[in-house]
């Protein structure tokens, strides 16, 4: 089951889900470390070892056998973990990992992934598209408990559960929604919403998290703080945060489309254009146009191309998913021709007559 | 027969002729003026109305009757002149003017247009497509015998023709061809090359003659001396440095298509996805576009598009011709919407197939 995940583009998460106008998905990760064993970064190849196998007889003994898959690093190539990295199922960090005691469990529509020994010896994670984070975080419990019933977890009464880094002990939990905010970028509003989502305990990353560049007009906003409040609280609060930046999202589009509807539908159709044309294009140029696009369609100025064709794309265009495609390893200045290609292939292979000009026959 | 050119777009010297893929067109314009009647700048309502009376007569005596139209300002409106001179018919100084003894003769195709009381008692122009300077030259001397032989011409045995302007004494001739230079502009060779046609006594304007400014890499080179050449020399002279630029152009285009195919095909092919795309766009950028899909037609980059479907366009987009066609004045925020549409409809009817995202429902 793991091979459609690494062979193929789309992941369950870029689906259609509630208010997905604006939200791509949610995600919620449980931190979770085993009582006798070192945290991972004091790992040895014993030690290690011997975590691996504490984590793999709890799976094959829980009702998580038949649904998840284990992948050790040992089993996957670099390009495999950078392909799980950017379909969101593992982080940056992990994907650079490569030890054989480091891998993930994964079901086969990349909706539940548990990284084993990233910074914690597991971080249970669960993506459902658009806005869903209670039923992430139901989800992600029930598999929580399952391991539970056979791993003894680090958890102290006072504290909560122990983790590798201190940011995240009590919870362990991050709760976390991708949304697309164009209107809110081109508005000039961002700089605000961000303050506003800071001081309510929340922070707002890139497309990739921690460190990550904000690309396209996403924005990963999660919440800050895992000690002191509780899953339900957490939950609660980004949920209401949320639903407040949707609702200024909209406001803001609906202002767009009546102040200056011409210069909106120029922009998109623009994007549109170029993205269905170029024939060289960096990831950063055609993760704008992609986002105007996007605006478009939910906006009802471009017809017949499906949402999730757009979040397939964002990731399909990303370096790793060029070169599974390609089959062999490119450097930048290939992946511009390959991405221009998968991109006009994809936004034009909705509809049943081409949208460029006719190729010369020469 | 007026009525076509005032209505339409299209005008004879925008088909295809000999080195057409760089030589748009080619003119050749004889200053003539009457023996008897004073210089225009200095004429009044009255001897104003003589000089036309002339003119005209000497029309209906001679065998251009049947091939030129008459057409007096006092029966245009300022939109038909300014059409009249986006078409390259008259001059924008021409356009400019209103007197009632003031207007053209102009055969229905538009490759005859004289002018009539321009800066000169008459202009006569022969415009043809492509590089036929030779033959505008004795379509145009053609004119100009007839016409002499019911005329008297202003004339000095040592000067030769006498006009408005002392640069103009002589020959009385300017000839001058349109060039698209997109590889020479491309590579930084504009520079050098204006610098070489100036030591060879030629100059180099923009696309609506002196003063105007170079748009979409279209430049018309003329001579520059009308006293101490023939006809014949100067003639000679320009189709000889016509012909080394125009080698010079495919030269450069060769270059770029070995060494930089791909980011060639990139630009042409988003110039024509902006073109085919874009809702708003001025006509500065629209030229530059249109000049870049005229260079990837011409490479074969291109399929499906006529060149004079684009010499026709950088003419349909200007300010009067988009007015024509709208029935309406339109301030220049309207225009850049209406020139949109215009280019859109242009570029894709040459297809069965639409090229642009569908319109949505609402």
């Amino acid at each position: 089951m793991s091979s459609d995940l690494l062979n193929s583009t789309y992941v369950r998460w870029m689906e259609e889900g509630p208010e997905s106008d604006i939200v791509i998905s949610s995600r919620v990760r449980l931190a979770r470390n085993l009582q006798t064993v070192p945290f991972p970064h004091l790992l040895d190849e014993k030690t290690g070892q011997t975590c691996w196998q504490q984590v793999q007889q709890a799976w094959q003994k829980s009702s998580l056998k038949n649904e998840l898959e284990l992948l050790s690093f040992s089993n996957l190539t670099a390009l495999d973990r950078q392909i799980l990295m950017e379909k969101h199922l593992i982080s940056p960090d992990h994907a650079e990992a490569n030890k054989s005691y480091q891998g993930l469990l994964v079901d086969k529509d990349g909706l539940l992934a548990i990284m084993i020994n990233e910074e914690d010896h597991l971080r249970i994670q669960c993506l459902l598209p658009g806005l869903q984070i209670e039923e992430c975080y139901k989800k992600a419990q029930l598999v929580d408990d399952e391991l539970e019933s056979n791993l003894s977890f680090a958890f102290d009464e006072q504290r909560g559960y122990l983790t590798a880094c201190p940011t995240n002990v009590g919870t362990g939990m991050r709760a976390s929604v991708m949304l697309h905010l164009p209107a809110i970028v081109i508005t000039g509003q961002l700089n605000a919403v961000v303050h506003y989502i800071g001081q309510l305990g929340l922070t707002v990353r890139g497309i990739y998290g921690e460190g990550s560049e904000a690309m396209g007009n996403f924005f990963q906003v999660s919440n800050q703080i895992t000690l002191g409040q509780t899953e339900e609280d957490i939950i609660a609060n980004l949920t209401a945060v949320t639903r407040q930046i949707i609702q200024q999202e909209r406001t803001l589009r609906e202002n767009l489309k009546n102040q200056m509807n011409i210069q909106l539908e120029d922009r998109v159709c623009r994007a549109y254009g170029i993205l269905t044309n170029a024939r060289v294009i960096t990831s950063s140029e055609a993760l704008g146009h992609l986002s105007e696009v996007r605006l478009g369609v939910n906006m009802g100025i471009i017809d017949g191309i499906q949402p999730y064709a757009l979040n397939e794309l964002v990731v399909a265009i990303r370096p790793a998913h060029l070169q599974k495609r390609a089959g062999r390893e490119m450097d930048a200045g290939s992946r511009d021709i390959h991405r221009a290609e998968v991109i006009k292939e994809k936004l034009t292979s909705h509809k049943t007559k081409p949208d460029s000009p006719q190729a010369a026959g020469n």
